[in-house]
């Protein structure tokens, strides 16, 4: 209820400030008897961590993180797995400086009226570091969702306006912006480095696909699984749009070119098109759920800002340091964990894991 | 759990099929001492009401709404507010002929794999008459809002590819589809008419704003405002994507121009611009919030569709009977109600609502 | 949260005051090709209804429970069940001349000052009358319940001091107090009519017994099965205490005594003693489950009490009309109901059903 | 829902295994601007630890705890606060000679059944070291209430028969059994040596007050503030009967003995009397809240017992090893931290909090 858990029956629940002594994730809920290591959760840890790449910030964090609950000779006991990331020691100084401004585009005004006090080093909770623990949890649920024939898919679709044409899963891990167009790649990194240049940062739009997912996920009216997984989208700082299938086009269409015809292939009823994104009445119907999520350009740029003060003073804020021009690259895990997490959790639910379990 | 609840604190449960004996709402968690009479509830109602004008479906549905419970002398009490709209005798028959088929864009597919038998009388509880209970106890939400400064109002911003221009707020309840623009409301409606006569059907966009919101409302991390916000609008079942303030266009800004500079205004931090639609680190910024759904056009359409029937037959499918050619001017109330709740619960889960009570 | 609903996956939401319009259940999370008909709901209501016997109030209620929604050719669907039962014309006067006096053991004062107002007809929202939900929510748990070997019965232990010797399942329903002891019946139906005669009430203690549960339901740590049920059975007015197995005697047993030893009965792990009710480290043995439930006196008796009135003013209150002088047999199907309830959602949460479904 | 959190507005999730690596608990939706040090959670913490006296178990466990997150310059920041309790390096031999056993009263036996597999050293998760977390999420309540005037005092009422006559508050903690009786202490101490050296273990009855708790507290129907505090007490493994007031006696009273007649004590409202135990119709008085929990005697005892083994083979079971002959010394600080945490948490969600604080 205040906001650090998602998920009914599994459920994260994650902590942890930017500049604290660790961020993480207690995740409970998980499918007992599932084979799970530390370097399951690395993997996708290291897929999020800062200085990947050119077109990312240099920071290096290490991100080593620790199971310290819930696994027993190799495997999940059913009881809940805690994950810690422990923060290397920080330099808060950079922050010092602006303790008293609120940063535009930043949370650093709102937590001050909500809370009336705020951990100013590095943004504090409200740092993108706290997806840490959410792409530790995610890593959990993939794990699990393994085990069924559920895969997900997330990639660049657009960057700075540059949108890619064809879709090449193999390529998306094999660019610095997680491009599945890898001839669009080379002209997104090349938008963000003139954002970098200009003391400037980009946004972009994220498409995530998931295949194998069965039909009967989700529920009618407010859980619609189109709800749930807006909710998770939308809970990821940066993303200010969220749509399913042919989404913002859907308003533009024709119902006669929307409705997505029914056909039969062997004994499986399937439709024609997907306009509806693998939904229909909220409710998965077996084909590939497709949704995409806007990302806004980060907040932290080089060129000197407005802003207001102590006393009300208006004042020019000019942030240093290294930061991300384009956050696109990093936040691909982050959804890909909300979306896995928010999937385990409806299969769970309705008890349909055991069935989907190969 | 099973998906018919919304909200927190304030937590709306509907019930009801199309064609079952009624439709409603328990409301729950309702401020005790507000002034509340069935009048307010059915203004609301016959706003959503099939019927209203030329572009909407001329079946007439009477939707009387009766207070079963938690209002004495007037006023609520704190406890459950039931509401209950009688439906009327249907005609059933019209439904009979594709009890076995799977209309493309409706939910008889997904209802069929995910419980193995539905209600196929008028769509049954995947009906659009389900919002009726949403729009009752949305009623009850902005009756208790109203005695804060918080206002909602939506209108049709674009319907079958025609954008309004201006907003003119006075102009959304005099025109047929509820544009803020009073020129284009009159191209709006010939679209839809275009459309009907073509046997087809046409989507739209909403936009809706909420004025007079205080700072510090929505929670970090999983439950940002916005977040909350997606999963109310987006569990509206023509609704295929949601977007917050600068919205999909964010992801083609620069930084510098999407950041919004802080300013003072008397005693009070503003934004100069407001690209985050109201809202920092899913905390209201006190700005106004401006979403944004898109609307699928309806799936009843006249033109004959493909489909698959017992035994995996294909068939053509013929929908006869008036249905709704375009259905953004009464999914408006709708997504009002739906807002109304989601900011209500926000306001008591924190207990600012009594902080905000005139 | 408002505290009127109760169950996680199978969720009842009650609503209703004593004397206003109706009162009623919305069951959510029902399993879908269930049979029920409004005769299966009436039959639990009119065990809980009043006028059953010389032991109860001979008020009549005619509680004729209206299915509104949820129930298709004679099957659940899945989608909530709405359930109402309207209430007759009440006549209120003789609640009138207390209107502003807190009547002891009642929660008029305590309502008053949660919510500042108050329904104060038949005691509102705190009368008994409340209950009819809880058993109308029950019957469809039952129903459902009734597919799988479990049973639940309910029976008076003691009244007014008298304690039952003997189990006989097939006497609980053939003596006006419930007790499974068609001996000692005959002493507590004596028992309550003196309290009667003296203007008094009497309490008892209600036993409740399941069968036929499978091992492995409940969560460990905070959701222990004996947790919820403590909360669903603790959630009836009336109650007191709450014991599981051995109960309070287990204060004074020794270890040695009170570890219930493993043995094999043909292929199943059982006990050879039952001191733990049927559950450790909150999770289900298989044996059978034992629980107790203390039953308070009703509060509403003839004989003049002492009590504050308007403006601080002591005064002497005398209740007129017909109450119950003991609560204890039309609390029992309550109690079952709860129970029910609480048992169907651990079997739906971690999809047990399925499995034990007959 | 997977058990591991209790708590809505403030909510505790609780992690880790005996002999894992470490226990600790996420503390969410704690009040900002309260000042807290890792000393306020350890005083705690050494009240719950073995050692303390020669009637708990000599095992010495250090149980340093440490705030990863949440606290910012001495003082919480609203955001969540994670601590955790590193395990000191355990010696699991003892328990792997009964591996494969069921030991009689422990929860080896469901653990197996309903998870498939369960980490048998030192209990794991079942262990009561699992309340560790509880009580350091206990005193994050405590310190948050004590900026209100509510107190909650728990001591033992009884142990091994033998029951105290008087309530001295300031004897609790100078006594090794926390008895409020400090003639009664010396009994009970010795009725615990006797019970060791016979290899066996005893139960007893904890008293948990609550004083300075604000009238309307709790909420009516399935949350009353009475179902809450069973469900927090009887969540604790041990407890396996819980009573409000007048308790288990109430079954035996007359409603004119029982009613608690109402009175005026300057402006406020009491009751001459408190049979109800500070609640009536679910809601809080503002008397004193009384609650009792009968704790079972532990079930690690020296005495050879019978169970099962691999294969159903009946074997006996020899304990080896130091355990608690009385678990009601240790068990008071875990109650008072779970009523802590339901008291908080309902303070919280009708924002009741900020009105009483000081």
């Amino acid at each position: 209820m205040a906001g650090n858990s998602f998920g009914r029956v599994f459920r994260v629940t994650t902590y942890g400030e930017s500049h604290g002594k660790a961020v993480g994730v207690i995740v409970d809920g998980a499918v007992p008897g599932i084979p799970l290591s530390e370097a399951d959760v690395q993997v996708e840890l290291d897929r999020r961590r800062p200085g990947q790449s050119a077109v990312t910030t240099p920071r290096s964090e290490k991100d080593r993180v620790e199971i310290l609950s819930g696994v027993f000779e190799g495997k999940t006991t059913g009881t809940p797995i805690s994950l810690m990331i422990r923060n290397e020691a920080m330099d808060s100084s950079e922050y010092e400086s602006f303790r008293h401004l609120f940063r535009p585009g930043h949370a650093d005004y709102t937590y001050q009226v909500k809370y009336g006090l705020r951990d100013w080093r590095g943004s504090g909770r409200a740092s993108g570091r706290e997806t840490a623990g959410r792409v530790a949890g995610g890593a959990v649920a993939k794990r699990i969702l393994k085990e069924t024939g559920i895969g997900i898919t997330a990639y660049a679709l657009e960057i700075g306006g540059v949108r890619g044409d064809i879709f090449d899963r193999d390529a998306i891990e094999t660019n610095a912006v997680r491009a599945a167009d890898p001839v669009q790649a080379g002209r997104m990194i090349r938008e963000i480095e003139k954002a970098r240049e200009a003391g400037d940062s980009l946004g972009g739009i994220v498409e995530i696909r998931v295949g194998g997912c069965p039909p009967g996920l989700g529920d009618p009216v407010f859980d619609k699984l189109g709800a749930l997984l807006a909710h998770a989208v939308m809970s990821v700082g940066a993303v200010k749009a969220f749509e399913i299938g042919s989404g913002v086009q859907a308003a533009r269409m024709r119902g006669s070119d929307y409705n997505d015809q029914f056909t039969i292939e062997g004994d499986r009823v399937r439709t024609r098109t997907n306009s509806a994104g693998g939904i229909l009445g909220g409710i998965s119907t077996g084909e590939e759920i497709v949704l995409r999520a806007a990302v806004r350009p980060p907040a932290s740029i080089a060129k000197p800002q407005k802003t207001v003060g102590p006393g009300g003073r208006e004042e020019t804020l000019q942030i240093k340091g290294r930061h991300d021009p384009c956050i696109v690259p990093r936040v691909i895990p982050v959804l890909e964990a909300m979306v896995a997490i928010a999937l385990l959790d409806c299969l769970l639910i309705h008890g349909m894991y055991e069935r989907f379990r190969g």
